[in-house]
């Protein structure tokens, strides 16, 4: 797979062109089919784009929806459009793979809210035919859900063999899980959380003064005078990048090792390594992600307590369910750590759900979900496997399991 | 104590006259006694702002340095002539306090690059006549103690009887300590580190480059145009905040507990009480804190690194030390935790040190240094009854011990 350096002026009018015209197919829900927000606004028309992998099989029972973490995209096993790099998860997804594309037919949208072919802030406003801003209605992880759930009626999908997903995708499987019991036949959350503590809102809130401090962000209104707030977003990306990594991680990667130089040089420029990489990974983010679509994400993440909408009682959310659990943890993940993970199994316990846990040893911190960590890869095909057996799903060599 | 609630306009004047004639006394180091810096270059003119507490006596034996952290200043037991708020540290400086003003002589100065009078960024650079901004040197933490050592010779004190600090004043601790062996009595280094991790470097990173964003801030130059880069420093302050505290503490102290409403807004105003409270941090900070201090003091934190400085071997640092020490750590703080706390108390008694270690139980995070916490206080008021015993220092009835 080629690697494109991405050169900053075209990946932005790429940028631009993935919000209009996603690279990705497209299902548009005009305004006779209305998606009812949180918020009790109404959202119309409104579009989802997705990627799919392997096939679905005549009995539509081999479906996998893949849900994604905050900053990713449907391009979960294909080339993204605007960096050329490969699929954000294309290391388990994929023929042979632990998420199996020989066996399985896998679905990956991009969620409301998002910039790369759903409806977002970066949409055309159909009331004033210039881009929403801020008159974008502040969306739920509930919302992306149900905007999905649409995408699934449109493919004939009434059940999905499995829900999948890390950190923000594993909300999604979580409200998934919750409120459409009978369309998942198993769910597998990963590194997430029943709800945003104060430190995630902590996090979150800085990002989006940082962006909002930019006066390039114009108060939302950035799209039509061409510009972006790049400083403010690339901040926003770099404080949000070290709760991804754990502390080990970054002493294994970067330690106190100079870049590029043999001593100090008394200076502001980027001297350790570890500034340059965050400087990095703050400036290739904006050339690749639409800074209101981050406030609306971090907004829905932020809002996501599925205690509080469950009456104060998490096992609420899950009682009665038949879908089969597995919660993955990792050890060094301290954006959302086991503890959180935890909560969730006592709570599917409490119902008498069937459920598996695993906590993975790693130092990686919470990234290790997109990393390739040969016990959670085990752990994500043989609960899968065991799964498709009970689901009836032939086995890869033609048999029944 | 009256509590002064700062108006915008007034506080950015009185900040600027603390630069320029703070209402602490200062000594002034003129051309002909220059600073030598470890980046080669000689600060001169400079001075340094300080405040004292107590009596010296006559054989000049019982005089405590005060090292302070970031964001604070010479006001350790005095109301801050900007904020109006008590001292930093009033709840443990003061007549019959751990640190016993009855008994001690206390010294507490502003740090070099500082903002409160001893010369930094806002001061004005003798060879333009303006203020120096980015072209004042980068100064390290070894630069600021050597400043401190300027002072202490001007007050007669050959020997001081304890040198105190938690955060950065931990590590001016370990510097006066480690350069100044006959100087240095007992040492109390609290919450510190003996150089900034990866993870460290990474947080002041986004600080940094939060400042650097704000147009407002202009290279630096913003005193002459009569600017402040409040929007970038607010961001900067919100970010490091989040680090002073524990998880647990965040928790405890907001939860997801909403901000004088019953309900989500749907906006993206502050709905959480976290929000608010970082919001509240980053704007008061503003009005009280230069800039271009902020820039310049992370990255003497950033550079700091006494095991570098040593030969690779921290415990050289204080090989032949006949100094007494105490190191304190907080079982919550995790940006100086406790493992950096034993890494000094190892390289001491590699080298045969006097040293005794105490881990303090709390959830409070890294801002337990500045907090009542009964246990912490009773270990630093029992380290320094002994340790004065030792020095033949009298004890409160007036006996000698």
């Amino acid at each position: 797979m080629t690697v494109v350096t991405p050169d900053l002026k075209a990946s932005t009018s790429r940028r631009h062109s993935e919000v209009y015209k996603p690279s990705s197919p497209v299902v548009h829900f005009d305004a006779g089919a209305p998606l009812r927000l949180a918020c009790q606004q109404d959202l119309a028309p409104f579009s989802i784009a997705y990627e799919t992998y392997g096939e679905l099989n005549a009995a539509k029972s081999n479906a996998i929806l893949i849900c994604h973490a905050l900053t990713a995209d449907q391009y979960a096993a294909s080339q993204h459009p605007i960096t050329g790099k490969p699929g954000w998860w294309e290391n388990i997804i994929g023929p042979g793979k632990p998420i199996d594309t020989d066996r399985f037919y896998v679905i990956c949208s991009n969620v409301l809210g998002g910039c790369m072919g759903s409806t977002g802030p970066a949409s055309i406003n159909p009331k004033t035919g210039e881009p929403y801003g801020l008159d974008f209605p502040v969306i739920t992880i509930g919302d992306m859900v149900e905007g999905q759930a649409r995408l699934m009626d449109h493919l004939g999908i009434d059940q999905l063999f499995a829900v999948i997903g890390g950190s923000m995708g594993g909300m999604q499987v979580l409200e998934w899980a919750s409120r459409f019991k009978d369309r998942v036949f198993a769910a597998v959350p990963i590194a997430t959380a029943a709800w945003h503590s104060s430190q995630n809102i902590a996090f979150d809130e800085v990002g989006r003064q940082a962006v909002m401090a930019d006066p390039e962000w114009a108060g939302g209104n950035y799209y039509a005078a061409g510009k972006v707030p790049r400083n403010g977003l690339a901040v926003a990306r770099m404080a949000a990048h070290i709760t991804y990594l754990s502390e080990e991680a970054l002493h294994r990667k970067f330690g106190r090792t100079l870049q590029d130089r043999s001593s100090l040089t008394f200076s502001f420029s980027a001297d350790f390594q570890v500034e340059s990489y965050l400087r990095h990974q703050g400036s290739t983010f904006v050339d690749r992600f639409d800074a209101n679509s981050y406030l609306y994400i971090t907004r829905a993440l932020d809002y996501f307590d599925l205690r509080e909408s469950s009456d104060g009682v998490l096992a609420n959310a899950f009682r009665g369910t038949s879908t089969r659990f597995c919660v993955v943890s990792f050890t060094s993940d301290w954006l959302y750590p086991t503890r959180e993970s935890r909560r969730i199994v006592q709570a599917l316990n409490a119902v008498a759900a069937n459920v598996s846990f695993v906590e993975i040893e790693t130092d990686k911190g919470h990234d290790a979900f997109l990393l390739e960590e040969p016990m959670f890869f085990a752990t994500v095909r043989g609960f899968l496997n065991a799964a498709a057996v009970k689901r009836g799903l032939a086995a890869r060599d033609g048999t029944a399991g």
